[in-house]
Parts: structure tokens; sequence; C-alpha cells
């Protein structure tokens, strides 16, 4: 075992980490904690995992947030920035384009639900559901439904931080500093299957908790624009899963009162449950899909918002109608990034990835067999690459433990001391690991899980 | 001159611009124009010019909407991010940092006002300014004065389109068809030095405009947060120009009214008015700077907004108060953005290149000249590398063309045929060119602007 905590500790010494504390401020972090414990200071990332400068390694439980698929420093991707940026780093998307969101913007729509034929770069997950959003908006504004102006959305549900996204948002933790300025939209209950109020299991229900929405879409529909969801895994909300018979339900009744349907991808896209696009492999028939995290294999910032021929038709008219759609970001479909997801396209699209995941995601639910036995398991879940499982003070009232106790920032600190990088959701310790990730260091994680849990709630 | 309008229109035969046509939508963009005239393939770039696939060049006369400094592929930028790509492209910055983001946010906050001591990092211009509202109103909240949930913005600005930042929008066009959903904020007459009201000069006033700006925050001193403008040029409202001393009195009058003060340096900063920062130079005291565009030269998506160690401490506590601020984006401080953004900084501060703008500043006020003595020349403006022409109607009336007829469209065609990529904003032809442009580029670019505005108007 690397001696990780030492080297963590050692920061009254590391002139970069008192620099660090000095003049930055880092996302989702109570800058307070980093005066006891500073942050990891990695120097080099290679396959599965981090190095810090006494080149400890730390495998990337988490993929970086999500993002990266097929391991850092991937030649090919490398490469694929290094030639681009010999050509050209970067020019502004409107009266311009370039190859490489030509040929990504193509490779999308064939990867992706049949009905969606256009693609609307942008930079982040929450610009893509921003856009989704504004494009739903204007849709109706402009096909003679102008009181379509509201949003449903799931309760625990993450769509991004910025106000629009934000107004979305189904965890208060999320919204509550802001709630005074966000848009009001219109919050359901939707499935939450660990303590299903019916009873029932994933794999045999009929998403009998879709009764809330579909009174939602009734009531509303002459207000309603759109409904927004992640589709199978709500990941902010600590990975919650549920069955696609959800999503069916869902576009029957989004049909039936005139409703669009977001897809936001971004967390599930590009692999994680098992196939490219959660929605294609479905069969399902969304208005907009939202893209991001590993568009670029996590290497760059880039998003997509993919819609239909239809809500393109309602904006494609003579310049003095003004129906154009009035959003753009600088670096929109940036060419390094494009470059780089274009390669992530190609590498899903091989003979053999998505098949050769199956044994990996087999391995991900044995070698789970070691959570499911702690005492403090919830629930164990997993959708194809995702898995989770969620502490619980009470196996049989699953009664969560107090949020102030802080049980998965101390499995985080017990982590590190096991080279592993995982950054738990309150109570919930995930696993979303690179996709190129093998089954021993699968075996590996789960383990180091074990202990680092077993560490911090056997003294509770 | 370059056979570029045949190029342009060889469309129907140029496979990609048609699978263009098919798949992408552009920002900004009726996409019914380009079945006329597609956009501009380009294939690579080099100093200040773009190349399409039959080497025709054109003179990026607005550095690909306001973010190239350096000119493209400049072999120092080109080399750092490819040093950092063989170390790591990216790595989450929750939990972890890294030397890139640590370097970069020492420099810029050496670069800024000298309150301003941290950094917190995004991915665009409206996620800094995003974060900048969302900190003031979790400011406020957490320093009790929870009534302070406004934002005053002037009439004309802009600060991007998410929600939150298009709530702060003072320009029509890009809020009108979504003001529903609009969380309410405050629109003040800012300066409109062209048409002045009190018939006074920008080089000699008092900011006598500053007036309804006084009144608002005295009136709402209770509900408002903050003030959030850009800084000496309004860029999207058509290069629209302002002197200091309008700042200079806002911050006056934020002070006495306890209001913070946001500076949008998205568009000026990083040497575009002729000084990194605009808010340093002046010595002013802003509570929040949003910068993005030029901070990686133009090559990669990266924001930062920076602040006070007073905002940060009302943040900073125990993690039991939750009084963190819960904001994040996966590719927050992307390292590769980082490293191109060290470079920037380091150009920027290198011995003469500031000094060595003057001439070249000098040249375009020069230049200008031919375009002062159009007819239709309302006013010839500069700020810096900035500058424009509001193109009118009646000079002495100032009465400008009607949006409908469309003459900065018309001035683009005229332009792309002169191996020029102007892309005027509305009747304004302007050029923000990349800070290395020579003095007889500068000429050439000047003439051909002339020639292209002649081109079109003579016949109106």
């Amino acid at each position: 075992m690397a001696n990780a905590p030492q080297a963590v500790m050692n920061h009254k010494q590391d002139e970069d980490l008192i620099r660090d504390f000095h003049h930055i401020w880092h996302p989702c972090t109570q800058m307070k904690d980093h005066a006891e414990v500073p942050p990891l200071l990695v120097d080099r990332a290679e396959g599965v995992y981090l190095y810090d400068r006494e080149d400890n390694r730390y495998l990337d439980v988490i993929s970086s947030w999500w993002v990266n698929l097929f391991g850092h420093n991937h030649p090919r991707i490398n490469q694929s920035i290094k030639d681009q940026l010999d050509k050209m780093a970067h020019v502004m998307f409107a009266g311009v384009t370039h190859q490489p969101a030509i040929d990504l913007a193509e490779k999308l729509v064939n990867a992706s639900s049949p009905q969606l034929t256009k693609v609307f770069f942008s930079d982040n997950g929450s610009t893509a559901v921003e856009v989704a959003l504004k494009m739903s908006l204007q849709y109706w504004l402009q096909t003679e439904k102008p009181k379509k102006t509201k949003f449903i959305y799931l309760k625990d549900s993450y769509h991004g931080e910025t106000l629009g996204a934000l107004s979305v948002c189904g965890i208060n933790l999320f919204r509550e500093k802001f709630e005074q300025v966000l848009p009001q939209n219109l919050e359901v209950q939707g499935p939450d299957c660990m303590r299903c109020p019916f009873g029932l299991k994933r794999e045999s229900c009929q998403a009998e908790c879709f009764e809330p929405m579909e009174q939602a879409l009734v009531t509303n529909r002459n207000t309603v624009a759109a409904v927004i969801l992640e589709p199978l895994v709500q990941g902010a909300a600590g990975m919650k899963m549920y069955p696609p018979v959800y999503l069916k339900k869902l576009e029957e009744a989004c049909k039936a009162t005139e409703t669009h349907v977001i897809y936001d991808e971004v967390a599930v896209g590009f692999g994680r449950t098992g196939s490219v696009f959660v929605s294609e492999h479905h069969g399902l028939n969304p208005t907009f899909v939202c893209l991001s995290k590993g568009i670029t294999s996590g290497y760059l910032p880039l998003a997509a918002t993919l819609t239909t021929e239809e809500i393109y038709q309602a904006f494609y008219d003579e310049y003095e109608s003004f129906k154009l759609f009035i959003h753009s970001h600088s670096y929109s479909a940036n060419p390094l990034a494009c470059a780089a997801g274009n390669v992530t396209l190609d590498l899903l699209a091989e003979a053999g990835f998505m098949e050769n995941l199956k044994p990996k995601i087999e391995s991900m639910r044995e070698q789970g067999d070691i959570l499911r036995d702690l005492p403090w398991c919830g629930e164990f879940r997993q959708s194809g690459m995702i898995a989770a499982v969620e502490l619980v003070q009470n196996q049989k009232t699953l009664e969560p433990f107090p949020i102030e106790q802080r049980v998965g920032y101390q499995v985080f600190l017990e982590g590190l001391k096991r080279e592993m990088y995982l950054r738990p959701l309150g109570n919930v310790v995930y696993f979303i690991p690179p996709l190129v990730i093998e089954p021993d260091q699968i075996k590996t994680m789960m383990n180091a899980a074990y202990e680092s849990i077993s560490a911090v709630l056997k003294g509770i």
C-alpha cells in the first residue's frame, strides 16, 4: 500500500498546496476541509490510475467525475488532439464550420435514436440542458402554443447548476440557496426503487409509480413544454436506478399530452449502462438528448444537444421571421474537443468493444457481493458499468445515516489510504470506473471499498 | 484576391458541406441562410489567417468571436498543450488539484485588481457569470441580508445566454423568446455615448448619464445583490464604448448602498482595450470579475470567476454549516486549457508586449480614418485594439438602417470576397483582431472593410 495519507498530509511543506489554498476555490467543496486535508495534488495519469508527485497511485474509481472512458493518456486520443492542434485549435462556429465537428455530428446522429438528426454543440452538461430547455420553449412559442412554458422534473434529479438547469433540479441541497430566483417548474415524485412504496422489484414492476407523472402531465398539458429526466440512473441523487418501463410510459403520456421529452444522458451516455446511449438501446423516442462528460472520453469540455427534424423546422425560415435560435458560446464545437469526440465514437463502435463490456459488467456484479454482505448495505445496485452501495444505519428500516455524520467523506479518506479515489455521494459509495478497467482491478476496487467502509463504520 | 465566393458557392459539390447542412445546427444562425450561402469550411489556421481547403485565406478580423490573442497555431501555446497532454489531459477538480490550475490561478490573481484573491474555474463566459451571480446571492443569504436577491444590469448589456446570465442581459433580441421564464431583475439605462442625451463627449464628460443607476441603487438598496456590467465596452450591443468615469461613480454608489460590483471582462479582458484587465488598469475595486474567451488565447474553453477574501470567508466554515458553494462542472480547470492559460498570461506579461500594442492601437486609429470618411459613418469608435464603425442612414440624425435590411450580413458576404472574415453586429462593422496583427494587415483590413461597406451601401 502506498503511503498516501503521508503524502496528503505533507501539505504544510508543499508550496504548491499552499498556493492552491491561497488562490483556488474548488467546486462543490467546503474549503475549510482543505485546511485539514489538502486536495490530492495529481501530477500525471495513466490508464485507470492517477499519480501524485511521489508516484503514489490512486484508482480513478469515478472516472474523474464520470467523464473518463478509455483511461488516461490514451495514445489514439492524445494523437488525435495533437494532429488537430497542428492544423487549428479553434475557430468560431457561426458562419464557419470544420471537419471535426461535421464528422462528430454525423457519428452522434448515427449512434443515437433514429429521429434525432440535428446536433447543437456547447461546452458542458449545464449548457446542453439549457439549450434543450430554450429550444423547447421557443418551439412552442413559434407553433402557437406560447403558454407551454413550464418544465416537469423528477424529485432527486440533477441536470446542472446554471440557473435554468438548476430550475429543473430535484435535489434540495443544490437548489435551496437560490430558490428565490429560480424559474418555477413542476417537481414530480419519481421512481424510488430501493424504498419502493408498492413493495415491488425493478426487474418485474410495471412502473406503478408513474401515476404522479401521468397526473401532472394531464393536469398541466396546456402549460408544460417538456419533461426532463436522467434515463435509468439518477446520478447525483446517489446513482438511484429505475427500470426502462418508466420511460416507455413517459413517452406515451408525453405523446398524448403534446409534451417534449428531454433525456439528459450526460452521465449515462457513452457506454456507462452497457449501451452507447440509453435512449437508442431501449428504442426510445426523445425530442431532445443532452450529452457531455464522456463525449470526449474525459479529455476536454464539450457538450451536444441532439434534436429532431420537427423541432429544427420550427426555427428554419427566412431571416426576417426572426425564428432563429439565438444562443451561442464562443468555444462551441471546439475542434480539439471534437477531435477527441471522434475517437471516442470510433472506439465505442469498434468491433467487440461493447461486447467486451459484458464480462466486466458481470465482474462488477460478482465482486459487488462483498459489499452486499456489509451489515450497512441498504442496497447494492448496478446498471451496466455503474454500481453503488447505499449505506444505512438499519438494514430492516433502511434508515439512513444522518448527513452530518459524513460517512461518505470518511470513506473517501479511508479510500485514499487504499489507493482508491472514491468520492461518495452522501452515504452512497459508488463505482463508475473507466470502461477499460480490468476484472482484477474491479476486484481490488470492490475489496478496497469494503475495507474502507468497514474501517469507518465498525467504530460507529 | 482569392476566389473566395467561388469556393463558398461550390457547396452543392462539397460532400462535407452537405453533411454539415444535414446534421449541424449552428449557434446564432438562421440555418436557412446556409441553404444559399454555406458556412465557410475552414481547414487550418495560421497567425491571423483562416484557410479553406483551396488554400484561400481569410483574415480573422474578429479573432474567432473575440477569443484569439496571439494568432492561430502559436508554437508556444501548441507545445504547452502537447506537453500537458503527455502528462494528463484531465482530472476532476473536487478533492483534487494540479499544477496547471495552481499556476494559472496565481497568475490571474497577480494580474487582476489587488483585492481579488480567489479563483473559481468553469467552462465559458455564461458559467463564469452564473457563478458570480450565485456567489453574490449566497453571500447575502449567509450574511443576514437574504432580501438582496435582485441584480441590476444595463440596457444593451450582454452576459451570456444560459437563463441566469440571460436574466441580466439588456438586449431584447436575446431575451424576447424566453422572457416568461427569466428571473426578474432590474434594467437601467446606461451610457449611450454616440447618441449622448446630454450632448457631451466621452473624453470630457463626468458620466452625467449615471443618474438612473444612482437612483436604482438607492431605491432598491435592500433588494439588490449586485450590479453587473461590461466595463468600457458593451460588446454584443455593437462595441458601444463609454468612459471609465462611469465605473468610478458606480463603485462609489455600490459602496454606499452595500451592493456587489460584477465586472464581466469576458470580452474586454486579456489585452483587448490595451491593458491586461480593465478593472486593474483603472484602479477599480470589483467584488467579482468574470473571465473567459482570451483566457486560453482562443484555444480551449475555460472560464474563471475571481472574487475577494470577504466573499470567500462568508462560505468558509465547518462542513456542518452547509455554507459551502455548491456548484460544479465536470471539466472545471481542465489541465489542457489551464496549460494554454498559463502561456497566455506569460505572453501578456512579457517585457514589451503591452507596450508594443501602442503603435498598433495608433495604427487602428489612423487607418480607421478611411471609415470615418464614409457617408454612412455614424461613429468610428475605438478602445485599444477594439474598433467599430456604426453605419447609419443619416449622419445628421444618426438614423439607423432597418434591421431587416441586413446591411451587416451583406457586408459580411462582401468581406469574404476580400479575404476578410468580418461578422458585423447588426449595422456595426467592428474589428477585434488577434493582438499580433501587424500594421500592414490593419491597413488591409480597414481598406477591405471600406470597400465592402461601400459595395453594399452605394446601391442603397
